[in-house]
């Protein structure tokens, strides 16, 4: 599946990077995006959907989002790219290659937020793509690969853009509300796009080289390590199951202890036993019970039924099996010593996306050279570039975010912190303009 | 405060009730009540309120309430009672006696139930003591004490007839909602009540000589043990609380497992730990978590809080504190290990109520004097007798529940059953005659 986007061995590559590119792999003359520049962007961008105590409501297909957009279309063209809006609303800005025959080189982000959202989560990927174009733009680098800088379309409400591209989005989406006021089709056409001709939009395996992505961590592995720059390697997969546990409701005042088959007794010997078998072996798998409820619910009734949420996320597919198999066994175990059934049933499923080896080389070797710290790591939450991981191979950069909060007002990663994210952006890409064919 | 209804020594009282009364303490010539007569007025208290399915719905203050209120006033007159419905809408038969100094014997139960309950809950109480009224009648027994057969109204709505003689009443529940259409102080006065003359109801201590009550166990243990009679020790105390853990809310796939401060885990840790402080000790002290609810309560976020109940009943006030007391120690040291703040909050006290030595010795001789075999248990619901706790020394009498089953239409007593438990009543009304003055 990777043939047309095949990665050349890693130690021939970097020999012929710096013979193709003077420009890329060498530390004093690496180049740099105009930081203060990016972050004037950065800035520019809170107004759009803005929120009177901070943060923003800027969700996907409002007008907040559009007129987000427009100005960033008006970046892209300043940075002399052709710009488009594809038919899942996504905004395309391509800049030509100098070898006709290659498949474009892509990076990007989304802009959309979370109802209560902050200024961070996608837009510093976003803005930093564009800072990058502006930069290939202002210092005349020709590149071999063309290069599409996309801002995908709601990512927060379901990913629908990139999903686009990956052939991923079923007709049956569009009736479907998104986190603001329009269903998804209504809402790509508000943007600009054709929910009708999504297929247009959709790409195979090979119709890309590379899929860059800079991206706030949302964790605060970097931040608390004082870490600069996240070597992704890969976006976890996700399972999820609703699990139900059945006993005997019982009248609490009556029922001696030893006579009870409490379901929510026997719910809460589950969940701690989850986080047994998930922290048994080092790793950064983890599993979470977010969710729970005892039936019928009352103070003076033993819960003859309890329900509970089951999520365990992991790079690898098979070990989120062979954790849930351990829970299994020991659920099964359980429910035999306390005479009560427990089921699982998934519902919830999304394949691990690993990022490309040799492209975690270029972002750490990209870090090193500019003098920035790496620490290689997952990413635990969902991005678009996991949308693409048939398409092509990814590459993911992470950059700290303070404290770990996310999806909030009080998101924040600093302005040196986003121009180190960008400057590795720009970094890898040139790298892997030389590498990839 | 009890000496005016004061028992007399055990020893000294038997002798006395074989010289006095003769008919009572010799199993040869224990009267009898008539047990099909008895089981008679069961199956027509079955057409008043009798659902589709089975079961009953005859919720107090209910037309079929009332109905059948009024077939209990006639089955009372034919047996000799003068009646009156008191301010509280109770239902009293009483019968004079020879001593006209003495404070009158009180037994009952209810006759209302829960919205798709049974025919045995209050019912078996209250046709037996209407029974007994009979049997004393048609065999011509005359009392020292004056006798009232009291049919409680609104028992599963909150007790308030025998509260209301308990003093317990206060006027702002006339406006509560009852478990059918009317308010309470509405559903006094539709069964001829009158709630603006409720204090007419309530007596002191010392008021009555008496109370005894035969009930359903409401529970398993005799039906299990296939024990005849349950020598009921008092009704337990409850304590209810409401305990919130306060932890950190946090993104489900980015937040590393030992970096958690994850409130439901802890809830749950809590749940197990209160089992084990409840079955540390022997005892017939319960301990129940009914509800429990995790905020956000999604399964891809680390619940910030959770909140549950935990209730615990014991014969003892003292010892539910010292339950209590370990629980939060044990819960102190959960929350400083896991970094979390887990706060109770006691919302609920319904005091225990400990029926009195001397009656329950006198329930035990009397059950195996005819033969029928006994055990001392608490009863682990509440019952109309708690509420005249500081009036009178209390005897309660359990007869089995088939398979515990209760508050359900499926719930069972065998007419022997029924039987046994009304000889016993009858017994114990005829020593308690005898040896409280």
């Amino acid at each position: 599946m990777r043939d047309k986007c095949r990665v050349f061995p890693c130690a021939l590559l970097c020999a012929l990077s710096l013979l193709l590119t003077p420009l890329a792999g060498r530390a004093a003359e690496a180049p740099r995006v105009d930081a203060s520049r990016l972050n004037e962007t950065m800035s520019a961008m809170k107004a759009f959907g803005a929120m009177p105590g901070g943060g923003s409501a800027r969700v996907a297909y409002s007008e907040a989002n559009l007129d987000a957009l427009r100005y960033v279309e008006a970046l892209m063209k300043e940075a002399g790219l052709s710009t488009r809006i594809d038919a899942a609303g996504n905004l395309v800005g391509t800049r030509p290659g100098l070898e006709s025959e290659l498949k474009p080189l892509m990076a990007g982000s989304h802009i959309d937020t979370v109802p209560n959202g902050g200024h961070y989560d996608g837009v510093v990927g976003s803005m930093a793509a564009v800072e990058v174009a502006r930069t290939l733009h202002d210092r005349g680098i020709e590149l071999r690969h063309p290069v599409e800088f996309i801002i995908w379309s709601n990512e927060e409400g379901g990913k629908n853009g990139s999903r686009a591209m990956g052939g991923l989005v079923s007709p049956q989406e569009f009736d479907l509300p998104s986190l603001g006021e329009r269903r998804l089709g209504e809402g790509m056409r508000f943007l600009g796009g054709d929910p009708g001709a999504l297929a247009s939009v959709a790409r195979g395996p090979g119709d890309a080289a590379a899929y860059l992505e800079l991206h706030i961590e949302q964790g605060a592995i970097l931040d608390q390590r004082d870490i600069d720059i996240g070597v992704v390697q890969g976006i976890v997969g996700i399972r999820r199951w609703n699990i139900s546990v059945e006993g005997m409701t019982n009248h609490a005042g009556t029922t001696p202890m030893d006579q009870r088959r409490d379901a929510l007794y026997v719910a809460s010997r589950l969940v701690t036993l989850i986080r047994d078998e998930i922290t048994r072996v080092p790793g950064s798998q983890v599993g979470t019970v977010g969710r729970i409820e005892a039936f019928p619910g009352a103070p003076n009734v033993i819960p003859g039924k309890a329900t509970l949420s089951l999520e365990i996320r992991d790079l690898s597919m098979e070990r989120i099996g062979q954790f849930f198999d351990a829970i299994r066994v020991a659920a099964d175990d359980l429910a035999r010593e306390t005479s009560t059934t427990i089921r699982f049933e998934q519902f919830y499923e999304s394949l691990a996306a690993p990022t490309d080896e040799h492209l975690q080389a270029m972002v750490a070797d990209s870090a090193e050279a500019l003098g920035l710290s790496t620490l290689y790591m997952p990413s635990g939450a969902g991005h678009d570039a996991q949308s693409l991981a048939a398409i092509c191979p990814l590459g993911m950069i992470f950059v700290p975010s303070d404290g770990g909060i996310s999806h909030s007002p009080e998101e924040y990663t600093s302005p040196a912190a986003i121009a180190n994210g960008a400057d590795v952006l720009l970094a890898v890409l040139l790298r892997a303009d030389a590498a990839i064919d």
